[in-house]
């Protein structure tokens, strides 16, 4: 996470590392817009400006499931398939359990031990995990990097705590989500509003006998899903089913991402859905940042402290101790 | 809308008045509450202040469901039930989709015309459709007004337009789902993570020979709730049937709710529920207070409208922009 200025490289230096697909220099960059250290955060944002022109280009994909469900197994095997297809894949993890970040890439590096020696793939945990969706966390970012560097494909894997997956969909261009073939009980475990999201749905593990449950899953899944309605785009959400072990299913999958990719794109569903997370990320930017500067404040953190009991309480009302919050906070803010 | 300064009483006035359960009193208190004015406001808050040892004692009910689906004659009739029973009822309705207050205020009285005549029932339409969710709208203070004033059941009504469901599922302590019976189709309509909210579904117009259609459609319901899951409060949502025409099914609805509220004081999630929801709204209007300042700033208004196309289209980074314009706002406020 520290990143001195030691260590830190000049706006150009940064530029054309990225553009020369240095993924040395990539990971560097994307430390840099981790960073805590307000000049770090200035030069990361001048950077990303910079590369703006050599972004958008990769097929972005999120990936999502419950622990257990093979998540890291199947992007080690359609990475590889990727990688076959002549592409070049990027792999950005968010796991808001993992408190530490070099045991997390130690442990992406070891779960998907083929991918992470492969020069075409370039694997990356957010290590950031206190501050999912927070300022500190850089993924939205750290795709547009990625992009600049040349990777066609972006996978952005989640393991679905929190609202990391809410966040997750408003980065990417398809958004798919891993289940196991196991009836009503692992349905159960699907989070709320996950699978309203999801472009498909992959059944994971469909082998060893597991087939004829598989079959029975699809169909109350997919049962489910015809709950949820028509989409705006017109894109029906497919169930798919795949055995990364016997590598089956993992063409499916990829054929099911392009089509999508041609139709969405012909409709201009595609270009519509990025031009309205711009938005969105500004908009979310402009509320974190406001937050950070309002939180981080003593005097607002001293406040709160003091008043929070009595707030849940019920003794004050919400509202009033929070206008007062922050009008004192943009007072004293005109008195320093 | 318009609340001058002629019109408004002095604090102790509309803090007595509430307290004698003045319903004139108490509907100019909304009044003030949902005034522009920032002097309206900062005595808003102050007779919220004032009256808080005074709330929380009624049962607080939201009821949502699809344009159609009966929610003014369910409310009409359920009102007039509890009405029976010696309670004093407050129906708070927020309907987005309507821009004037006062066809709105008309057109409540017209639909819930028994109730509305009735002096134990006061209606109260939220007049703000533009603000939902913003600070224009004060519903969740309205409820609190009207515990104040000595009612003993707040019902919230909402269309379901937007977030409004997600927003009145944040000042409640039940939440009533209303459909239709009519299987698949119908159930398609219900808005996404809707169903996920509902401590009740109850399905109305269950007469004039669609009883048969109802089973069905309650099985399907119950099935899809299912998947949902085991809830931290231990509640299982139950799917209900009922006639307002015929006034079948509206005491089993009641004695739920009494159900509901009873084991859920037991266990402590019923104080749990409305601790975490003040805590909740807490932070919201910080983050709604802080954001009314920001974009009501003319400056940032200026830049926002000159640089948001550009971030659209992908020009900037919008991490930047944010940054930027967070900055030059919180560096003028120290010029000004």
């Amino acid at each position: 996470m520290s990143n001195s200025n030691r260590n830190r490289l000049n706006l150009s230096a940064y530029e054309q590392g990225l553009l020369a697909q240095d993924t040395l220099i990539l990971s560097r960059a994307i430390t840099l817009l981790e960073s805590k250290l307000e000049s770090d955060q200035l030069l990361g944002d001048q950077l990303l400006d910079r590369v703006m022109k050599y972004t958008g280009n990769s097929i972005r994909i999120g990936v999502t499931g419950a622990g257990g469900v093979g998540k890291s197994t199947f992007i080690e095997y359609f990475g590889q398939l990727l990688v076959k297809k002549g592409k070049r894949l990027a792999v950005l993890t968010i796991d808001p359990s993992s408190q530490k970040s070099r045991g997390s890439i130690l442990g992406d590096k070891t779960r998907m031990e083929s991918l992470s020696k492969d020069q075409n793939v370039f694997i990356r945990p957010s290590p950031n995990a206190q501050s999912l969706g927070g300022v500190g966390m850089r993924t939205r970012e750290s795709i547009l990097l990625c992009e600049a560097a040349g990777y066609d494909v972006v996978l952005v894997e989640t393991v679905g705590v929190g609202q990391s997956e809410f966040i997750v969909n408003e980065m990417v261009d398809f958004f798919l989500l891993l289940v196991q073939p196991d009836s009503g009980d692992e349905l159960q475990g699907i989070k709320r509003g996950i699978m309203e999201m999801a472009d498909a749905i992959v059944m994971t593990k469909v082998d060893g006998g597991l087939e004829s449950k598989a079959e029975e899953t699809k169909i109350a899944l997919q049962n489910a899903s015809q709950l949820l309605g028509v989409r705006g785009d017109g894109w029906i959400p497919k169930v798919l089913l795949c055995s990364s072990k016997n590598k089956r299913g993992l063409e499916e999958i990829w054929q099911l991402i392009r089509d999508f990719e041609q139709k969405m794109k012909a409709s201009g569903y595609f270009n519509e859905n990025r031009i309205h997370q711009r938005e969105y990320w500004f908009y979310a930017y402009v509320q974190q940042i406001l937050e950070a500067r309002f939180y981080q404040n003593k005097d607002v953190k001293n406040k709160i402290q003091d008043i929070l009991p009595a707030i849940k309480e019920g003794d004050f009302s919400p509202q009033s101790m929070a206008r007062n919050l922050v009008n004192d906070f943009l007072n004293q803010i005109v008195r320093d």
